[in-house]
């Protein structure tokens, strides 16, 4: 596929067969790009009428376009946080999770929000919507078990929010949302959502501001590795999303508190562990960063495998001074299929053939599957959840964090001098002295 | 969504999002109209050359237009009963159930089209096409059982049938519908069911003629509460027809007998019960005669919670007086989800947060689900099998009506002054002193 | 639906319910002729030009043109075989069978069409493409199990192939395949297919030319009778190719070499076995060749029942010397149900009501499921495994067929005077003397 001229370029679609990956991503960029222009026009129309700080609100696993890029011309980010709307119709996650979490959703998945646009409004976000009842437009929509309008607060607050704005005020009796619950009933009786903010605001007041601080471990997540992994899966359970999600879970799990850092990231200074996971290709000045990393650095599964043009890296990557990887080969894997390794815990979906030099400490048969080079790692395939976590715990070790066995469900977030525990679980989890009834929030003396 | 002209409704598709409801039963409505008026127009063309009666014959769980409106301009309503066509393709039933009647059809399905038609022809009805053995045009189309063409038309003539008519005489050698069974095989030797045929003709003219008679139970049906429900199902498991079948299911296999009566019934003089699932809104004709009704009336779930365009009733309904519940807010689940009750049975998909003065029979957790108050009753939520039986039960005995324990597949009929008992079961069933092979057909002397 | 002019017959699409399946017949018939017609002006513009053979590479379970039909103008015919993509895309097995032949592909489906391309070039056929590794194009894409590139291609040799190519040379670094292994790795370096192609090329020079032989068993493959049950299924569960693979898999499992022939076959002379199922029609030549047939002939099930127009036949098939068999009805069943049979295994799927005066070996109840009369036998449902094995090993012990019990996973082909065999099973498996590990290949001394 040579072109003479740029005329010659088409859309990728209506090709005889699948378009060239490449000129699929190129698409993909100029598309982004064109969001981000239009969203400029409008701002540059705001400007000159108003002093007022410019946001627009970002959603949940919405990935079409780079929201780093278009966030360059807003003061603040915000997002709207449907927590069990979203358990639905979007979280990667099996259905024994989703009925375990059907009234509470998903314990990680509005903190890795949190997280993501915190990096996207370069430190300043709001919660612009946030659920307070039952909605109307995912599959399935019961009502929040009690408590978890508070619990939802709360969190987006310890994750450094400056607003948290309930979507709506009064249920509509009429109309597409006439059964998405309001802060009243249609019959303008207090809703059970408004109780629960009204006891929120009156906490919050006690609790000292939290401002935005950098948190010990890093994670990139770039939308661009999202394109490149629609168009070139490889397998059917590859997801570049769902990969990200997957690590920043279990770092949540071993009670970590997570900066998510896009991919044009240009210092690592004070992060005792980054991780890197799927990361289509590591920008040079992100090379330079993760080289010169005092902390931790892992990365994989498949990072660094390809060139900003979906090409194949030849040499074959990753290339990250101090960690010696060749990836020679990739496999993917049905999904019903997983690998199990020695010692505990499997990989599926994907794997790597890799050759180095690196200490192994995880193998399925002989091939290595977890090598490390001194603070360098890499992640040959895809763990599941017991594999992750024994990863993860390894690095988090070295790192000299401290790791913490949380009960299912229990999660904690560092909210300035303090913490803050959270409940999703169903039933009351004690960990340490904490006791922690259902959609509990417990804050320690700041 | 305002209007200024009529010149500004557009048909309620190519929105950018979802249509506004209240627009979308609109054109249901119309949509509904339009194919009644061409009928008239047929109708109309016919009526000067023939003083015979005009029908025309429908089909099984088609809700696209409102039959009783159509029907008008008919003297007889007809339908095509295909017991196993049907059960693959359109019962509202999991795997086991439809694994069990394979070879015999749903036990209700047919018997309640026969009692959905005798109401849509005002009590003149036949089956214009009797499935005579495997058709096809299901996803599989297995033989019936032996005996099952005749069962199917005693069900039907207990159902006060005029007519049963077989659909094909001959099986055609060609065309889409040569797997298609007749009378007649394709070499036009007798098959199947023309032997069976001939037996139910011999048996029906020892049979006094059945005279179209008043059940003691009513069920409203109601065509529009179909389309508002999939334009706003608000969960996946939501489905009027599915719930009213449902019901209708449960008081067979107490050994009821059924009217289906349209949403535009004047009058319910006679009736011991009358059950009223998932009415979009109680007409006023209607609720009068609730209201004065001497019998059991039991609401919901969903009745009576909208106005007739689709918004919500505020105050929150359903009203019907000598009933105080107020529906403050709905909740659906995940299929896979159900939620226990204590004392048996469970709620699925569909559950009202009640406010109510009413005495509470059952509940989920604190939650009202089975509410009585003297002769109105209420279920705020889609019961389980065994839930249903608890519910049925208990308004059956209150109306004083005999609850009959019928074993697994048995059904009766009252025909006229006598009753027909019937074996949709795999085994024989005994029942008392009556005992039905696989297939077997019995009668009371009358 | 009758035309009076060739110019009334549209294409069979935009009809109001579906075509008449003659006509659809028809049209397939039409556009592979097509096909057929457009390649044969392709080698008419090459032959001025060379000498050369002319060939072209088909796929694996593609029937949408007759290749017997387009390969007249074939000297050779070529295939592309990947083992695993096919297995993950396009096999008809279930998920447990996916997941243990992951990693080597089925163990017959390649095998079904080096005899299937066999026929179709006249006894000349090539692998245009073995796959060195995983692939890039299948849903998922694991790497084989180490030493199935051997045994894929000796298996090839074993059935006659005058050349085995792989695919490709080096992996491309770029566009759509670059995750699509060839002999080389992107950066030149040996890839393990590399390695496994050197070694079969120098065992291959030890083994002596295997001439094409006949083999002992032949079974017809027609593609007109795909395209009818494609346009004609009756029952979800029915698939001609996978009938037909279903057969064949038998008499591999059981020790056997095959021949698959044309329906257009002229003769069977030397055959001691001709399994003919599925096929639409019996075609004149074909029956009077399976009437003077001098070894066993097994119909069924879905044998000639219908004309050449796919129409009924009456009287009802299957026409054929020596077997009084008259299937009166068909019957199709969903695929979670199975129909047990008295001896062991079941039927699935398909099933005829026969009259006959053969005598009847197997049955559902008291319907005829298995029937022979001499060297005559018919198969009047689709049998399941077990019961295929009981049907098929019958029918070669009639046949003075030596019939091996062979283990999972082992295959055998007679290649010339010695004996191949392979083992695709993930362990160690024993057979007589002959000892094969995973991926092992044995070859008797000739």
């Amino acid at each position: 596929m040579e072109y003479n001229s740029f005329n010659q370029i088409d859309l990728p679609n209506l090709t005889v067969t699948e378009p060239n990956p490449s000129h699929a991503l190129a698409f993909r960029r100029y598309a982004s790009h064109a969001v981000a222009r239009w969203h400029r026009a409008q701002v540059a129309a705001i400007r000159p009428h108003s002093d007022a700080p410019i946001s627009h609100n970002f959603m949940g696993r919405v990935t079409d376009f780079d929201h780093f890029d278009l966030s360059e011309d807003l003061e603040i980010a915000t997002w709207d946080s449907y927590p069990m709307g979203f358990l639905e119709d979007r979280v990667p996650a099996d259905t024994p999770h989703k009925q375990l979490f059907m009234r509470q959703g998903d314990p990680d998945f509005q903190a890795f929000h949190h997280d993501l646009y915190r990096a996207v409004g370069r430190g300043r976000w709001w919660v612009a919507e946030q659920q307070p009842g039952p909605v109307n437009w995912a599959p399935s929509n019961p009502a929040p078990m009690p408590g978890m309008v508070r619990l939802w607060t709360w969190e987006a607050f310890a994750h450094g929010a400056e607003a948290v704005c309930y979507f709506r005020w009064r249920q509509a009796p009429f109309a597409q949302e006439q059964h998405h619950a309001g802060l009243l009933r249609p019959d303008s009786v207090d809703a059970p959502g408004l109780i629960e903010a009204r006891q929120v605001a009156r906490e919050l007041a006690k609790y000292p501001d939290v401002e935005t601080a950098q948190s010990p471990v890093a994670l990139i997540f770039d939308y661009t590795s999202q394109w490149a992994a629609e168009i070139q899966p490889q397998g059917e359970g590859y997801d570049y999303f769902a990969l990200v999600f997957h690590i920043y879970r279990m770092l949540r799990r071993l009670g970590q508190s997570v900066d998510i850092l896009p991919p044009t990231a240009q210092a690592l200074d004070g992060y005792s562990a980054v991780f890197v996971p799927g990361l289509l290709t590591i920008p040079e000045t992100l090379r330079t960063a993760l080289a010169t990393c005092e902390g931790q650095v892992v990365t994989g599964p498949r990072t660094d495998l390809k060139t900003p043009e979906l090409t194949t890296k030849v040499p074959l990557g990753p290339d990250l001074p101090g960690l010696d990887v060749t990836v020679t080969r990739v496999e993917t894997f049905r999904p019903d299929v997983t690998l199990s390794l020695a010692g505990g815990g499997a990989v599926q979906f994907w794997l790597e053939d890799c050759e180095t030099s690196a200490d192994v400490l995880m193998r399925f048969g002989q091939q290595p599957v977890f090598m490390r080079s001194g603070a360098r790692w890499h992640i040959a395939g895809w763990p599941d959840a017991v594999a992750a976590r024994r990863m993860v715990t390894q690095v988090l070790e070295a790192a000299g964090l401290p790791v913490l066995d949380l009960p299912e469900g229990v999660r904690v977030r560092q909210a300035g001098a303090g913490r803050i525990w959270f409940n999703y679980a169903n039933e009351q989890k004690d960990f340490g002295e904490i006791s922690l009834p259902p959609a509990g929030v417990h804050w320690d003396a700041p």
